[in-house]
């Protein structure tokens, strides 16, 4: 009967991998997900594993056994072990291309050879690499390491030369870039998925409102976004998807500037700032990876309802209060409450919520927040 | 916080089980899925346990031990395990509700009295019932097993003397209802679901189509139907599981006769004429019903985009092609294909998909059904 029924092992068991396995249940996909080692299992329901150890052949071994497809939750996982398991099976996006992510020198690159525009950058190794970085790009500028940052982590504002001389040399030692800052009046991403056959399905750009290097807030679409800039955005980013012969859904973090969108950072996987698409199109950008990692073909999502995502960050608000308020729908992680930690994230329709249910759902997450982050026991 | 987490005992590990557990994870609650013995179980991502032994008084305690909310995917549970469970946790819906729809007698009395049209019916439990009951009605007829039918199974068309007579005495020591025909021009179900709070969301009427007994097709919402007519049949719906206190999706098929609706049976739990609301509301009754379990508010489920659902029967379609006309989502049961079995369902969203997209998703769905059907390997 024609029924792809790839086996697929997600890498990654936080709440973007929980989140791509329930897209894959109702399509009858057999998942197996994969910790990736770094936080608590949130999938319970599928049961408790202990983390790969690629370094381990014989655990890579068993796994490429277990599975047709392997995919990710994250770049941040090591590319050895992704190379070792491409050898065996199919692995989507391919090393290569989360290799390019991974590496926020080779991202630039790789965005600016298709037209994309990025902040200004140097690489920086050492302390004269600083030093002529400081001299090129002026202050303010953002040390960033190359691999392994994300939510904020591992960077670092240089706003004068004190600051530079206060850069530590073990921060130099990991690797960095140095990028100006761009002054720019609000973060948009851009969230897609290209099927095996090449499609690749936009979602509209969104507007994201980020706190603390944490992003608190998606609306989508974005307001007064010019067409052929959202236009020129798409063609730019499906040559570059087209030329790793991309499979899944990517993300591209963006700047709004008075002359133009400023590219900041890629991802090779589902994206928190496409979290709005579980309520607001009618293929989520989950079940949209999903179809394309296992060889079905994506859904367009041409047609969306206004929404607006909240994050659930520290601790978790008042559920019968939230889903009170029309089109409104909660999403948790199953993560134990902790200041500063993803737990969930709220999708509102506004057409249904309103102003008002959209102003009193944001205060619900915002209070849950605020007394996850005060000291002592919350009030009862 | 205030954030009810009710850990949830679902009794029944068939596909209406496995999609209020898929309905249940996002809202971060802990579900337990207690087989009922009666099928092999479609979550394997569950994991495996064996069947529920309500006889077992150690099964019955650990399972209440181990949930402090049980509800069912289906009438066809045993009352006395219900009832047991209801003396130490919460039962929702009641057992007694569930008591009520699991006896085609106590159903139209139920009906009835809250003045729901039903078909002309007699109490049948023996030979002199069923001669009473023929010449009360007249030919055709429909006998019918108080208690356990489903798709068609425990029924027997009469439509002359000769039926009469070759009916087993065996058939009719199960306890029977008889049913004059009813003349009708279309079936029709109505889902809705009550809150713990007393609020019921009902989604609109919708028309069905059954093949041999079995559910093939449901479009939403139904063509032409009076709005009086409607909302009279709600009014008296919600009157009925107010007067229950029912909590939970509750379904109810009807026919559409010249001379109004008349209801055909009951269902207390989520109901195959509800599976497109996962397309075409954005809370499907699967969530809904989690919802109302848990202690929730509902969603009203007001807006609706016309939707028709298909299902799978027998064999699985090419997800290929089906995934490929817009507007198309599959949910596949993880069963094993076999002639005449439930083994998922599509839906299709009406505006992306247009008459020609759905005609394609129809035509492959038939030919799974069809090839399922015919002796022999299907054709590669």
């Amino acid at each position: 009967m024609g029924v792809p029924r790839p086996r697929i092992g997600i890498l990654g068991d936080g709440q973007l991998g929980r989140m791509l396995t329930l897209a894959a249940l109702p399509l009858g996909l057999d998942v197996r997900i994969v910790s990736s080692g770094s936080a608590a299992s949130t999938c319970p329901f599928l049961g408790r594993r202990p983390p790969l150890d690629g370094d381990d052949p014989q655990q890579l071994d068993a796994l490429a056994r277990a599975v047709d497809v392997v995919t990710v939750e994250s770049e941040n996982v090591r590319l050895d072990w992704l190379e070792a398991l491409a050898a065996r099976v199919t692995v989507l996006p391919s090393p290569a291309a989360v290799g390019v992510a991974q590496d926020r020198v080779r991202e630039k690159e790789a965005l600016q050879a298709h037209g994309i525009a990025t902040a200004q950058w140097r690489q920086v190794d050492d302390a004269p690499g600083l030093h002529g970085a400081v001299r090129d790009l002026g202050f303010p500028l953002v040390l960033k390491t190359r691999r392994f940052g994300y939510d904020g982590k591992g960077q670092r504002w240089l706003r004068a030369e004190a600051d530079v001389a206060a850069v530590p040399e073990s921060f130099l030692a990991r690797g960095l870039i140095a990028e100006a800052a761009v002054p720019f009046t609000r973060e948009l991403s851009l969230v897609c998925t290209r099927s095996g056959a090449g499609d690749v399905a936009f979602w509209p750009l969104v507007e994201n409102v980020h706190r603390g290097g944490i992003l608190v807030r998606t609306e989508a679409p974005a307001r007064d976004v010019a067409p052929p800039v959202e236009a020129a955005l798409r063609a730019a980013v499906a040559r570059m998807l087209d030329g790793w012969s991309y499979v899944g859904t990517f993300a591209l973090e963006l700047f709004d500037t008075p002359t133009g969108v400023v590219a900041n950072e890629m991802a090779p996987r589902v994206h928190n700032t496409g979290h709005w698409t579980q309520a607001g199109t009618a293929t989520c950008q989950f079940a949209n990876h999903v179809r394309a990692v296992a060889g079905l073909p994506i859904d367009a999502c041409a047609e969306v309802a206004p929404t607006v995502m909240l994050n659930v960050i520290g601790g978790v608000p008042d559920a019968r209060a939230l889903l009170a308020i029309p089109g409104v729908s909660l999403h948790l992680y199953g993560k134990e409450p902790r200041p500063g930690r993803k737990l969930g994230h709220v999708n509102v329709l506004l057409d249904r919520a309103g102003a008002q249910g959209l102003a009193s759902a944001g205060a619900l997450v915002d209070t849950a927040l605020r007394l996850a982050e005060e000291p002592g026991d919350p009030p009862t």
